[in-house]
């Protein structure tokens, strides 16, 4: 009991269960001791302060190429710096397989441009781009023995996208090997008709994006992407949803039993389709293009819904950051059509502020469900549990110290990522992480990321999925 | 009120809306009285017998050629004298376009392939499997101009399937032409997997036929189908429909106000997955080979309810015929997998019957359902009436006299079509049709088909499912 | 064929199955012959003109006494004159059973009420208010035999409520006796405490009635009424459904294999609870108080998706006329309180041009389904058909000529009942009836009532609900 | 941090969120440390166990009398040892208003019978059995404010149940005063209906009363108990769902927003409909008899998705022991009827080892749910938490210690309930508490009651539901 390194004192402890004022002791990086009256080393004043898990955030891009050679905004150092500044502690990115190229090769670059970079812990998804016999015979079984337990598949982007009988083949690897497949369910070809119809009606504003990724489209490979995971009988999570279309069909097939997960993001409570009208339709509602895009009024209140009431497992990012600039959006191909403008919105810094005030500070949801959607969920969900996602003896002492009282606007100003605006300008947020800590060593401090990178990449488990 | 050709007299008439005693009065092929006590030069005693519009068959295969090669058993003559014999004056036939030729040169080909044989009248439905631009912009407006107001889409078939951007395309059509679209609805891609799978198992019989085409690839191209029509805003009928998974979904599509039209077929009431496992497993059950493959019991119950309570429109035959011998479906092929088992079975003849004596006979529908079903409502549905589909003057004098007390199973030897096998082998039917008129003509007595073959092709007009 | 009486020549004879050009041939005032060229004694020129089966208003309050007093602004001779006048020709009163009287004398009073006044044929439904071990156990099955099929109960009103058990014992001798059981589904008690509440606020206006009479407690009632079918397995009507809630609950049962039935009203379709508020939240609002209260435009669009799609059987008036002055609704009780003001409106001469100007002029429904609602099904569900209800050899000649193109609004001074107002004054309407005939005799020309009251009272049959 | 009365030593800490090693330190009856290496004056070595949060049973029925004089078996002494000894450190049982009387005399009387004998704490729910303008205007309000936040209400039985309209009175004052109502949710004029028949055709015997209490009964009070709660806005508790028809409706209501929380019940997982056949249809079936009864078991699956999807918030044991000899169920009155069976079952001590045993051990639930079921979501709906339902610093140390190895069966003669039998007599039980500590103390071991009654009556705070 003794040699505690730093004790958290004076905060009020939450866990997906519970909320009690106490002491948290750490010692080596790790959750060492809960009391009262601890004594450490150091020590940290949380009085009137939340002690919340580190946030994991499921849903990250960083760094990834995308075909037509844009830059994404953020890599790994910047885009885990927002995250550590936004009260995250581990981030789970994506390793993108290139078509034609091998699976594992496209991790190890992965690996290499995470090196060293990292301010949180990360660890990634793989998304598989091409499942070539040689990938789901040989690499995905040993990738996911290696500790790379998730896999996503997409069901619409012109270089990414997988028919139905590769999809069910990854599933059957999925399922063979407990690798948790996540899904991108949007109908390719209704996007790419809609796309095509608005296109020759002269509707090339990024507001017609919107319209070209229609509710009915994700609701229809919502089911589509269950039907085929209840074929193989494998669980699936159905990433990113938007609004209550989708929703019902999630709702539909678990009534029945069938083992779907399922997420959403703070751009379907936050933003609507109208945002992407920019100011009067021009260009500046490319900086709310994102797939699938914002809904209605309507769905969001689904949506909260679902936050509360379980319909939704976790709450992520999808980070997914490009600048509004010349290397990011505004190109003159994406000017020509909404279809050119690189789908994806920055939110790793803002997740958590926005579903905090929006959601607890508001009384649409209780802490417990705030940290079971951001923390506990995403690490059982992703083989990262006991290690991550809660405030437990042995744990990682992985910690936010929130602030619920305090009050400012989101600035783009003050925020840490690459990227050269927020969505989310100008929103007011009650209730700030002021104090992030790694393993025990704080990494951001009021908004501001401390020190060095010390976060390295994570080997996970078998999804709690398979349970 | 002189003059009239032909009296059926003392008969009850039967309508989708009425029973009533009768007679009906004949002039120039057309229904020109209804009364009592009429005269005219010629006169059929209808005392004790039902008089019902003569049956529309609205999906039947007829001398179709399959990709390899297998000979379809019965041509334009065979199929209507059987269609005749079971009570039918009209049935609408599927004109095929081959893969990379003009689909107007195909129907050309079916023209003379049916011109001078039918015994019943026939009516094209057209299957586009190929939609070129050429087809899309050209060919299917000037068909649907000429009278074919109807297309077929298939989801699956190696040699048949469209993907859905070309379903989509198709739909797009058929929205500005205002022709209906009928959609063969079972996903390609998982029945695909699973036969894989099955096959790599070494269950290659017949019976898992029923278990590559699972109720779940139904349940999901039925939903995809309705969701892309939904996009679309066009109406659209699923046909063959076989269970209860996806007759959920069509109901839940029509409570949202969308407009998905439904068939089903004797099949799905008559047999069920068991009938394929022949006798202990062997390739007997590939007599029972079609897709949608029968169901359960379960299935059967939920098919009742819908034929009942206005979930389907429509009750056809899906009739594609192929000899159990070695010119149909007992090749090595078959024999090495079920995959090679051709699809479909002969039922043009016994649907009425069985529709008849297990839905009248035993209380679960009404006459006027039947009538609606079998008649009215696909008259209707593909343009037909008011000259087809009911009792009505000024309608084509289309008559099925029935015995609703007459008694005897059905027999391979009693039956007229082409095929050496009838799936329905000894099933005690009562309720008979007894004698079939076409446009005032005898054409069928006693289940015997009579006379030349007076049959032509019908142009159809906009399908009611545009009003 | 020969010795017709009259030829009703020229006209669109249209049933619940079909549309067609012919003359109409009445003997002895039954349709004797349908079929072109016919003459007879008689002729009228129906050129331009639809036949249709004459109305059937399934739903009508005529000279029914109220508890507080009040004198109902029809009787048995303007009520007909109007139902006459509307395009109607036979009309379903009811006899109330006043508690602690034997319900066979209150049937008796009834039709002495009834005798010699009538102008269209009636038949009542009888209203079970007092279900005594008398009246269960002899008068119901004694009444049921003489031909009064249908019994009404009600779930609200102080002095018609029956509790559970009383209505489940009138289910019993329903199954039993095969009688059909109408059921007015609104919760008294939760109607009772909102009302309290309401009036505790002071909110005592005719446009609180609405609120008072929630959607949520009409869907609870309805529910419960459909639960305690489906434990006695006995077929039921759900009468005057208001709203998407009780639809859904029909549907839901429909789905699941129950034998429900459902009626809506012209108010659900034509009036919303706006209404009610009259001129600025005054007295005038009265003018539209019924039960269940019109609700909004999503409820309205809910009704006609269920006219359409079959959620429907029948359409009728639930004309309850009051007046607007002291001799009816405006009474200082009703001044004081909502709940005063004596529920119901008049509507038995607007029913069938509201639905076909509304329905079949804007296309949402098509002319089968208008007369399937408004005379074939309802001859049907309660026991009139073959006799009444279509156009067919051996029918009455019951027949409404209509002239689709005639517009005109609803004016009151065109109105022949006794009320002092209508809740649609000034409702342009395309499409009226412009002759009304009873057994071959007209009863009605262009909107005014001619000839004596020749009308008589119906014994019915079994219901086909029973089939 | 120095003074630990006691150490909890080696065992794995289970909360609703998390699992970890770690030993909990214990002072003055809370925890007060919960880290490695802990020392305190005293210690217990829970190597190889699990450290649970003491079960919280929340529907227990406790020295009630009934109606008809029948004895509970249960008084608080033997029903605290019993439940203690089956791992529970608080049960909830119900104070009974007897009508005509005062609630608060009523509940002293409890305090009364309680005082000094109860082994584990204890909280009282009111039944509100009269709700005179007295109890709701004065007394309810008053002792809510006094920390009985909870109120029943029961749909059925003679001497408990409420109309509607007093019900919803009862819902109104706990929307006031925050009280969360609990409903028995069974329609009582539908079961004394089939009663009656039952009783005509002289089905008599226990296992009738399972067919008296149908399912559409329950499905239709549960209906009933949503749309009143939703007309008032209160939430509300479901409470001992039995099967799949009222768990329709729970998540029918839940997906529109409604704030419908949920309860079952051992006997709904372990026992179906077929038990109550006793031998041979004989007596022994009373052993089964109670209120909803078991059902069959595809509910029993529909349970269980339920207990593992949120469905259900709650699982308590609705503990109700008569004895099955003359002083309890077999009385000549019981055995002339299933009707006077008095209603009930016992089950506090082996609710616990059930669920986990059937749902742990099967892998149906995890140990998160186990625990959230059974301890902290009973505590938070309750209004117990924080002082009860987690392992947390400053909770009171109400701990259960498991072996979630040792394998025995159910034996009455090792249960310490009042009761004369179990209904799970010989059931096969892998996973016991094996201590159990109340504040610290041992009030329990080996399935052995110790120690002196020191439980004490809680005072409650306002439901969760409110928040």
């Amino acid at each position: 009991m003794s040699g505690l390194d730093l004790v958290i004192a004076g905060g009020t402890v939450v866990t997906a269960a519970d909320s009690y004022a106490a002491d948290i002791g750490i010692r080596d990086g790790r959750i060492a001791q809960i009391g009262q009256g601890l004594t450490g080393a150091d020590r940290i004043d949380a009085t009137g302060l939340l002690v919340l898990p580190g946030g994991i955030d499921a849903h990250v891009h960083l760094d990834q190429p995308t075909s037509d050679g844009t830059t994404m905004a953020d890599g790994f150092a910047s885009g885990t710096r927002s995250a550590a500044a936004g009260g995250n502690t581990t981030v789970l990115p994506f390793a993108l397989q290139i078509k034609g190229r091998s699976l594992r090769a496209c991790v190890e670059e992965y690996h290499q441009k995470a090196q060293g970079h990292c301010h949180t812990d990360v660890s990634f998804h793989l998304i598989v781009s091409d499942p070539t016999p040689q990938v789901l015979g040989q690499e995905l079984p040993a990738l996911v023995r290696d500790g790379y337990t998730s896999f996503k598949v997409f069901m619409t982007y012109d270089d990414l996208v997988l028919n139905d009988a590769q999809i069910l083949d990854v599933f059957e690897v999925a399922r063979r090997e407990r690798a948790l497949v996540m899904v991108h369910a949007e109908g390719h070809d209704a996007i790419r008709h809609l796309t095509r119809r608005l296109e020759a009606e002269g509707r090339t504003a990024p507001y017609y994006h919107g319209q070209a990724h229609a509710q009915i489209a994700e609701r229809e490979a919502t089911h589509r992407a269950i039907s085929h995971a209840q074929l193989i009988d494998v669980p699936v999570v159905i990433v990113h949803v938007s609004g209550r279309d989708p929703m019902e069909q999630i709702q539909w097939a678990r009534a029945r039993g069938m083992k779907v997960h399922a997420e959403t993001c703070p751009q379907y409570i936050a933003l609507t389709a109208d945002d992407l009208r920019g100011l009067n339709m021009d260009f500046d509602g490319a900086k709310y293009v994102c797939s699938p895009p914002p809904r209605d009024v309507d769905s969001q209140a689904a949506i909260w819904q679902g936050l509360r009431d379980g319909t939704f497992d976790i709450f992520s990012s999808d980070h997914c950051p490009f600048r509004i600039d010349a290397t990011g959006k505004d190109t003159p191909r994406a000017r020509s059509s909404f279809k050119y403008v690189p789908n994806g919105i920055p939110g790793v810094e803002t997740r958590l502020p926005i579903l905090f005030s929006e959601g607890v500070g508001k009384g649409r949801i209780s802490l417990q469900r705030f940290v079971a959607l951001t923390a506990t969920n995403p690490a059982r969900l992703y083989g990262l549990y006991p290690q991550k996602g809660s405030i437990a003896i042995g744990a990682d002492a992985d910690l936010a110290l929130w602030d619920p009282t305090l009050t400012r606007p989101i600035r783009q100003a003050q925020l840490n990522h690459g990227c050269d605006y927020t969505p989310y300008e100008g929103m007011e947020i009650t209730g700030w992480p002021v104090r992030t800590l790694l393993r025990g060593r704080t990494i951001a401090q009021d908004g501001v990321p401390v020190g060095d990178p010390t976060g390295g990449h994570l080997s996970r488990a078998t999804s709690e999925a398979f349970a």
